[in-house]
Order: structure tokens, then C-alpha cells, then sequence
């Protein structure tokens, strides 16, 4: 009989950041496979699990790892950073296994980078928003330019994953740069960094600074929509409840 | 001494959703305040705390509250369903506490239903995506439409919050038809709903269909990208490995 696949968002980092959900399928594995970053986050806390570790751009093979165990009738954890299903293994995992519907895939959500830094820099995301990665190493660049585009043009709150890295240094500058042909200097942005980890920070800036910001593969950025404000010192989006005139 | 007021994200109800952070920030608080359905979820764990519950359209006078208790010195749990800065209060507490910045104010994430609906789902949200909530109480409904015709453009993954309610039972179906103008009929969409609680259920359609889909406030609406396809019998938006050749 095959085994099943769980999916599990560790959450930010912390071991106070997982649910008790993710904690549970984690324990009822027989092997936890990820990406060496997050595998070595829970490492002390499974002493005698199985553990594989696999580098990045190995993702494939991490998911037919997990298929392979599953067929031979074990239970296999694969283990995420924030969301398995943002940016994450969830979508792959289904990919991997399309031929072999006798796995059984559950998928377990964790607090993902966008709601994790949210909380840290205030409440950017309080209304809509849009979610844009800037690695365009499985994406063709002008797709990320149209959807910062068209985020710019339905004034949507915005919250990038992967901003930076050693290979593209200057994404993050490029956006800001293709943002302020349609936005003003000032609209309100902030930077999240290791959220829920050793090292976290944050700040804000304007728009007309984000491209000179510091940001890399550990940074969560977040550009306010019209109405994003600065309140004490914290990052604000409200929802709207000042028209009841409640406030 | 000001108190404190610490914002907590539940997850999506049950008690293995919350993580140990929002459960330590409540365990910390003298008093937890929060909407009825959601004082209900956590009554029974918390045997002999302070519990206030406020019915819905009272969002200022419950933050107000937090803000009196915080300034007698109190700490102050200001509880919300999913994660508090999706739709959440986090935004309303920085406007009701902005002349009191000697009351700290932390923000605790949870899993929120765009997340726990996806995984429910399969993986929808595994590539960028757009979040839009269709309730006009707070929010003109042609700002609503300006969005779903900007994600539209950027071939966004669409996750949609409060996609219909008693007083406005057609919003969703506006919404898809809306969509129709531009997406193709056969646009795979997902439908979540009471997610993480009893009576748990989710359902594919395509976007032709959505329209009389069965849905409510405790309904999470998910309308697939250019590239979201059916994995199984789940609904799946690939990041692109597959361009790497490793597929």
C-alpha cells in the first residue's frame, strides 16, 4: 500500500512559529526531506528522524525523494520555510506525483513571509494586496515588469518575495525603478529581514529610497498602496473602518 | 506604566492552527477581546481568563477597548481569526492607539485563509498571486472591480475573501462575470470553505461556473492564473520548474 506525502510550513523559522498541526505530521514521519536552510532549523529538535537535506535548484529531486519513500509505503515529510504553497514545494510535489494518484498528498499551511513581516513592520497588508516573486530564475522578467504594472494600476498594497540575491543583485532596484514611473517618490515601503529568526530586523523607507535599500534572499519587501501610512513609527494599511466614522 | 496590546492570529480555527507564539500572547493576556465566532473557538481552552465578545461592525469600540485596558496598565489580546493582518484588526489597532504611542503594540501571525484554503485546494497560490476582498462595507465596489480587472491583466492567481454575504448575496457572481470579460470560461477556480473547522469542505470549478457556486462569509474563493491546471483532482499553479527540464 503507498504511503502519503505531508507538505509543512515550518512558518517563519522559530520553533514557536510552526502550528501544532505541522508539528503533529512532522512527528508521524518516517523521513523529513528540504532544502539544507530548513532542515537545519528543526535538526535539534528530531534527534533519531531521518533527515535529507538536498541544495537549492534540486527541487525536483527533493519531491521524487519523497514519492519514491511514499511508494514504498513510508510517510514522508517534506519540510518548507513560511508556506509550502507560496513560493514553495506545494505545487511542484503535485507535479512530481501526477502519475501516481495512490500517493496521498496533504498539504499543511504555516505563516507565510508575507503575513510574518507584515506583523513585524505593522499592518501593511490590512487591504488588498498582490504577492510578486523577483527571481526570474523560473520566470521570464517581463512577466514579473507586467505584474508589477498591473499591481501599480489597481493601487494594490504589494509585498515581494525573493527581492535580491548574489546572482541579481539589482532586481530589487529595477522594480523600485519601474514602480516610480507609475507611483509617487514618497509612497510608503518597508523591509523585513529574517522574520522570526536570529538576526530579524526591519525598517521603512520611501519608494524613491527602496532601490538602494539592503535586501537579499532573507528579505521580505513591502510597498504601502495610496492609502498606506506611517503611523508611530509602524507601517499601515487601513481597511476603511474611519468611513463609519467610528474613528 | 502603559500596558501592552498583543494582536493574535488564531489560524483557521481549531486548536492545532495557532502557533505557539499566539497561544503564549494569550496565556500572557489579562483580558482576550474579539469577535463572537471567534471568542467561541477558544472559550474552552481558557477556563477562568477575561473573555469580552463583540458582535461584528463594532471593530473600533473592541480596539478602543484593548486601548482602555493597555493604558490601566493591563495586557490586552486583541484575538482574530486567520492572521491578524489580512482583514484583520492589526491595521484598525495602530489608527485607534496613534495618540498613544506609550501602548506597545505586537502583532502575532497566523495561518490565513488564502493559505489554509490552498492547501486544502491543492497548491493555487504556488506562483503570484492577488488578494481582494469583495465586501463594499468598507470598500466602494468599484474599487473592488479596478482590482479584479488589474490581477485580470497581470495574470495574477486570484484569491478572493468574503466573496458573498446574507446582505449581498450576488457579489461573487459579479465578480466572475466581471472576470468572464477578459479570462477564459474554462479558468480553473476552487472554492474552500470552513476551513480548519467542522464541516470542512472545498470544491473545483471553472470560472463559467463560479458565478452559482455556493458561497458565504466563511467562504475562500480561488480563481486560478493563465497556468493553473487540474493535478488529480486538485488545482495546481506550477512555478516553472518544469522549464529547467528536471519534469
Amino acid at each position: 500500500m503507498a504511503g502519503k506525502i505531508y507538505v509543512v510550513g515550518l512558518g517563519p523559522g522559530g520553533p514557536d512559529q510552526i502550528t501544532p498541526r505541522g508539528e503533529a505530521a512532522l512527528a508521524a514521519s518516517d523521513v523529513l526531506v528540504g532544502y539544507t536552510v530548513y532542515i537545519n532549523l528543526i535538526r535539534d529538535r528530531w534527534p533519531g528522524k531521518e533527515l535529507v537535506a538536498t541544495p537549492m535548484t534540486t527541487e525536483a529531486q527533493r519531491c521524487r525523494l519523497c514519492l519514491e519513500r511514499a511508494l514504498a509505503g513510508q510517510t514522508a515529510a517534506m519540510v518548507c520555510g513560511g508556506d509550502p504553497g507560496v513560493y514553495g514545494m506545494a505545487g511542484l510535489i503535485f507535479q512530481v506525483c501526477r502519475d501516481r494518484p495512490e500517493v496521498e498528498i496533504q498539504v499543511i499551511p504555516g505563516v507565510t513571509a508575507a503575513t510574518a513581516g507584515a506583523a513585524l513592520l505593522g499592518a501593511p497588508l490590512t487591504h488588498d494586496f498582490a504577492v510578486i516573486s523577483l527571481s526570474d530564475a523560473l520566470t521570464p522578467w517581463e512577466t514579473i515588469e507586467k505584474r508589477l504594472l498591473a499591481a501599480a494600476e489597481g493601487d494594490f498594497a504589494l509585498c515581494l518575495y525573493n527581492p535580491a540575491s548574489r546572482r541579481r543583485p539589482d532586481t530589487l532596484a529595477r522594480a523600485a525603478a519601474l514602480l516610480l514611473e507609475r507611483l509617487p517618490g514618497d509612497r510608503v515601503c518597508g523591509l523585513a529581514r529574517m522574520v522570526g529568526r536570529e538576526g530579524e530586523s526591519w525598517q521603512l523607507c520611501t519608494l524613491r529610497e527602496l532601490g538602494k535599500a539592503p535586501a537579499d534572499m532573507f528579505t521580505t519587501v513591502f510597498i504601502g498602496s495610496s492609502r498606506t501610512m506611517v503611523l508611530n513609527g509602524r507601517m499601515v494599511t487601513p481597511r476603511g473602518y474611519e468611513k463609519r466614522g467610528e474613528l
